[in-house]
């Protein structure tokens, strides 16, 4: 089942063969970014056997008509796509006259690295033509320093006989995305402009029917040789520019080439402005791969300084927990609070949108981890900013208050499926959730007394309107949802989505009672008491007999079996089974009961995690790659060593063994946090419940060792497990912590046994 | 809110006023039809306002690639289209150069009118130019006596002044569809000739890759005229032929064209036989207006004498009994097996499809009474010819035995929402229902015996897959459906579809105990004890508190409350609530528990029946055509008057006051059988039960007396009710009835008073 397509290797992803018939996979798996704009692995020089080109730029997209058989009504009128931006990376090769394809091109001793250390993507080979040798070596990266720039070198070294070798580098706008619809384009030309050995072209999104933002992107790009070349620049048309140069190779010799582009965007700049702004930021950019190489190594080393897991005893494991970290980081660092952590961040086009609950549920607990809480702010800042739009999504279902979207680029819903769109109102919860979550785990509740508190308010007040009072069971009630498991549909009273729901309302009751006073927010007397009766009489399913909470009112009902009753060839389900045959059975595709007991830990005895969970688990087939890490870490509180092995192994190397059979079209970018969670969260059994940090490691059977920083209010700690369990206070004051159960002040290092 | 098109006329719909805001109700409304084809009511000289043009072969379609916007595993591939086929009404008029167009003609003296006696639509005018006047009228209907036959008649009457009049007949194949998507057309040209006064067009629907059946369809027409004028016969391209005379007319004088059109197509005819086989009925068909009106009036005659329903004290009820009535056997009458009815018949090309489960819950028991047991035999046939294909849907869905679909054309599943594709599948249901119901009505068990056990035995098979077994209830149970209220979706124990799916069980058991033997159809044992397990142990939820069916496992934990609570802006729901509201609501879209009262009315109670309509009518908004006349027959016999009479009256005129504002894109064809069972089944009260025939009729406050004819058993039988029952045994053998729950031998005439 499991193929590898990179050697083991602790820093980087490293092969010495080209394999064409796998090339979408490794193009997907050598992507980079810088959160800004990043991109898939695709060959400078072109390359005509298959190959998803992408370029994309965060935050900027395109809204697609809705498309569905039956139009009901509130359907969002149009769906975000993730749009290609202009290639830039272009830089088309001819050896005497022969040009450079892999597909068609004879070559040797072929080698592409991802330092993960650095973020440099290097590739080379020997063109072996019939008198001459000509090695090329590739590097690439896009600046974590200046986030506008990206840096390309290209070495020659002629190893045998004399060449005549063209580089011809490209800005091209006409590219369209793989999924559209009777091959529609989504760029118009703006200007494009030749000078010295400068290109410089802007593009902007086309007009479209919804009246939602066009964004400008303009790209300038230059380009300096070690040889003497006269460059000649070619307008090809409006959307295409060209900068060719030509020159000789002795046998023995060497070139090299920089291309430095810079990327400038109207959600940053005026479109008016962007020729002399990319001109400044290049000017004020180092001229040499050297030193734009040191800039960048430092920048990446200040973030695995915190960030970094190292694993001892495992290689396979140290190398997808880093490979998991990069991209992570490559998609979002948080910089920008309207930027969000798409699914498939800078690697594909799949899905569409940019943001999902996936980043509440599963980026914020990580990030909160790694780095500053400003990171974590912006994202929930990105909530903050689109509250309106919560508020229209709210009314086109006719409800109070604000509905965060299932997906969405600007706050709006552009989902268009009803039993996810008007449905998985979970989502909302875990909005308020992100909220919680950063104010306990940084002790710093001015978001929570201001925007929190308006978010909180809105969210509430959608939560009181949506349920219903059942007057026969005098509960409330909420139906007509879709749990985290979206392998069932249109269910009534999802234990988690109650749960979920009357906890926001007691939280914002709280979270008004202590800030409301001093905000601009004003909740009345009378809807405060109609929140309490509500939390008061939430109907929560639960079965005495089994003592477990239930997923859903006619949930035991089903014919309930394990997964292990399956036939092999029948799994994974959503790929042999149909629909309404996956949406009866008993098999959960993600962690849904399971999900709240993750989310509040606090609240459960350990008996009723583990019941729940052996209830539970056995049911999961794990087909969103959401799934494994909740299991794992549960499975680690409870005592269940080897299944939360295994659920890690299934979520650390999902896209570098392609577990899915699908990274061809992407990497699953927001469950890459998982890796990061399990490990910390559950191998090292990391709780910070009511503002208190405790730990309660155990160490995997096949690993000698792991350790970790993570960051926790104003201080850095490390955390080392082998037989002993090191702590050590990095960075700041003393902290009282708990390990095993045992209060600690942690005022140095102290080291424990490994229980 | 309600709205007349026509005036209140017994036998006609007629307008002396021509209103072209209202041309697209008023099109669907003269719609005319003879089961082979049909047509809206174009205007023959064409029209440039609103219009949509609409010629329609029955059984000729096109399969659309299923578009949606995520797909699931088991859609099917594809969406059968009904298509507009060869526009061979049209016949353009110039006067004095000046083009004959309502939208731009002065004129006076407008009438239409269509003539349900005998079906022939007439309209006239006088077109009133500067110095002339000329009224123009216009007869045309489709035979009922050569059913590939079309004729039109054109007369000129000068009033005023000399005129030229040019007159342009043609067979048009440039038509598409008005739905279709990116403006594709369906046919490609195959033969177009010109000969004599004839033009004959030979068109053929365009390969598609899901290798459904392609059709051809060819025109043959001649045009004659009462005056001399040479034809000038033009084939302006490939799919469009005209024939063009031009000739003066004198103050006083008067000219008549008659336009026959005989249409064959690929279903009946080898392709190479169009031209030879046309000409031939051609010849054999009257060349005069008068003979060919004759045979019309005459097979029209005939059909009214066995199915017409008199009302006497209320015209409007009048005339719509006779309206529904006409454009049901303008759509069917039962000739080809081959065929079914569609939601639009020939009146329009919205929903797609051909067949709906409406045939066998609403079309099946009208068939019955009104024509011969061959009709409704020739419907239970189309099911069975595509046995096969159900066998396919069910295994696409990975479950045993015959699933019949809920869309179709050629027994295919077409439609693309799981919810309905997938889980309305309580229509299965109805397939055998009918099957029971043809051969309880007629008393022929030779169908059910033979091809109606291997629908049966096929269907049963599939409810034995579908169902679960619940331990821990233990009981059968049906998950995931959707019933007849599709203001629900997905919902657990539909006690409808689980009454009706033990019914199926039991009635193919005993079915293939009687007839078995001498069949090919064979059932083992142990499926046999299966079946009666499942049959012992089915799970029908049921309230003991309130004494009613429960609509489906939760029901109840509704927010349970009256239509009549809702403000009335919000109605109908489906237009101002989104769907998920909907689907949470307690409103109900059309009859779910009280269907299958209807459908099994000898095995409930009076009490029972009452307790459940008392609780559930007054939580149903309507809004499905086919939801009035259910309830209007359970309210007749409830005693429930007032309400069968509402109820009556919002089916009967639904779109003759085009009351769900949604008539200009066709009628509701399939609900129109509901007015004649409220009639029969509601007001008269005639039921069935095991071959028991029994009447137990009440008179609506405001009429004076109605009447009707039903065929029984080989007898035709004659009810009056007034103040007096009268019930007539105008055809057949002695027959024992009931009437008011008293036994009587009907032999010649039997009168009681009205109770």
């Amino acid at each position: 089942m499991k193929q590898s397509y990179f050697e083991i290797h602790p820093w980087a992803l490293a092969t010495h063969k080209f394999n064409d018939t796998t090339n979408l996979v490794t193009e997907s798996l050598t992507s980079i970014g810088n959160g800004y704009m990043g991109m898939r692995g695709n060959f400078e020089e072109g390359y005509s056997g298959k190959s998803l080109k992408g370029t994309y730029i965060a935050g900027v997209w395109f809204p697609d008509k809705t498309r569905v058989g039956w139009w009901k009504n509130g359907y969002p009128k149009y769906f975000g796509k993730v749009i290609n931006a202009v290639d830039f990376i272009s830089v088309k090769i001819t050896i005497d006259g022969h040009a450079i394809d892999l597909a068609t091109t004879p070559y040797e001793d072929y080698y592409q690295q991802l330092n993960m250390k650095n973020g440099i993507l290097t590739r080379s080979y020997t063109v072996v033509l019939s008198d001459t040798k000509t090695r090329i070596n590739f590097s690439r990266f896009l600046s974590i320093k200046t986030k506008e720039l990206a840096v390309q070198q290209i070495e020659f070294e002629q190893i045998a006989g004399n060449s005549t070798i063209t580089v011809e580098s490209q800005l091209d706008g006409t590219i369209t995305n793989q999924d559209t619809n009777y091959e529609e384009t989504f760029w118009e030309p703006i200007t494009s402009t030749i000078e010295q050995n400068a290109l410089f072209l802007s593009l902007k999104t086309k007009a479209n029917p919804f009246g939602t933002e066009r964004f400008t992107v303009s790209a300038l790009t230059d380009l300096q040789l070690t040889v003497n070349a006269s460059p000649q620049l070619k307008k090809v048309n409006d959307l295409l520019l060209s900068d060719t140069r030509e020159f000789s190779l002795q046998e023995g010799t060497n070139a090299s080439l920089l291309k430095r582009t810079v990327i400038v965007t109207s959600r940053n700049i005026p479109d008016s402005e962007h020729q002399t702004t990319a001109k400044k930021i290049l000017a004020d950019t180092a001229n040499n791969f050297a030193d734009l190489e040191q800039e960048q190594t430092a920048a990446w080393l200040k973030r695995w300084a915190t960030a970094d897991i190292e694993i001892n005893g495992d290689d396979a494991a140290q190398q997808s927990i880093r490979f998991n970290l990069f991209e992570l980081f490559s998609t979002y660092y948080g910089e920008d609070s309207r930027l969000n952590i798409g699914p498939k961040g800078f690697t594909g086009e799949k899905y569409g949108g940019a943001t999902y609950w996936d980043t509440e549920a599963y980026a914020v607990p990580f990030y909160l981890g790694v780095s500053e809480p400003k990171v974590t702010r912006n994202l929930l800042l990105y909530r903050y900013l689109q509250l309106p739009q919560a508020k229209h999504n709210a009314a086109e279902q006719g409800l109070a208050g604000a509905l965060y979207p299932m997906v969405t680029f600007n706050g709006i819903e552009s989902h268009n499926e009803w039993e996810i769109t008007f449905e998985e109102i979970h989502r909302n919860g875990a909005m308020a959730y992100a909220i919680y979550n950063y104010t306990n785990y940084t002790g710093d509740d001015s978001y929570l007394a201001k925007e929190g508190l308006e978010v909180l308010v809105e969210i509430s007040r959608f939560w009181a309107d949506r349920v219903h009072y059942s007057k026969r069971k005098k509960q409330y009630m909420i139906h007509g949802v879709t749990g985290p498991n979206e392998y069932e549909n249109n269910v009534n009273n999802n234990w988690y989505t109650n749960y979920l729901a009357r906890w926001v309302l007691t939280y914002t009751k709280h979270a008004y009672e202590t800030y409301g006073a001093q905000s601009s927010v004003d909740v009345s007397s009378k809807e405060l008491a109609k929140w309490q009766d509500i939390i008061e009489h939430m109907y929560l399913p639960a079965d005495s007999e089994l003592g477990i909470f239930v997923q859903h009112d006619t949930f035991l009902d089903k014919d309930i079996r394990p997964v292990t009753s399956l036939p092999s060839k029948d799994l994974p389900l959503n790929q042999h089974w149909s629909w309404d045959k996956i949406l009866r059975s008993p098999f959960i595709k993600q962690a849904d009961v399971l999900q709240g007991i993750y989310f509040f830990g606090d609240q459960f005895s350990f008996e009723e995690k583990k019941r729940n969970f052996d209830f539970y688990e056995p049911l999961t087939v794990h087909e969103s790659s959401l799934s494994p890490s909740i299991h794992s870490i549960i499975a680690s509180e409870i005592g269940e060593y080897d299944k939360a092995i295994e659920m890690y192994n299934r979520t650390a190397r999902l896209d570098l063994d392609n577990y899915n059979h699908d990274t061809d079209d992407g990497l699953h970018i927001t469950s890459m946090t998982g890796t990061w969670l399990t490990i910390v969260q559950g191998f090292a059994g990391m709780r910070t419940w009511n503002g208190e940090l405790s730990f309660a490691p155990f160490l995997p059977h096949n690993w000698s060792s792991y350790s970790f920083h993570i960051n926790y209010r104003g201080r850095t700690l490390q955390v080392i497990v082998s037989s002993i369990v090191t702590i050590k206070l990095v960075v700041g004051e003393t902290l009282p912590i708990k390990l095993y159960d045992k209060n600690i002040d942690l005022t140095d290092t102290i080291k424990v046994s490994l229980k």
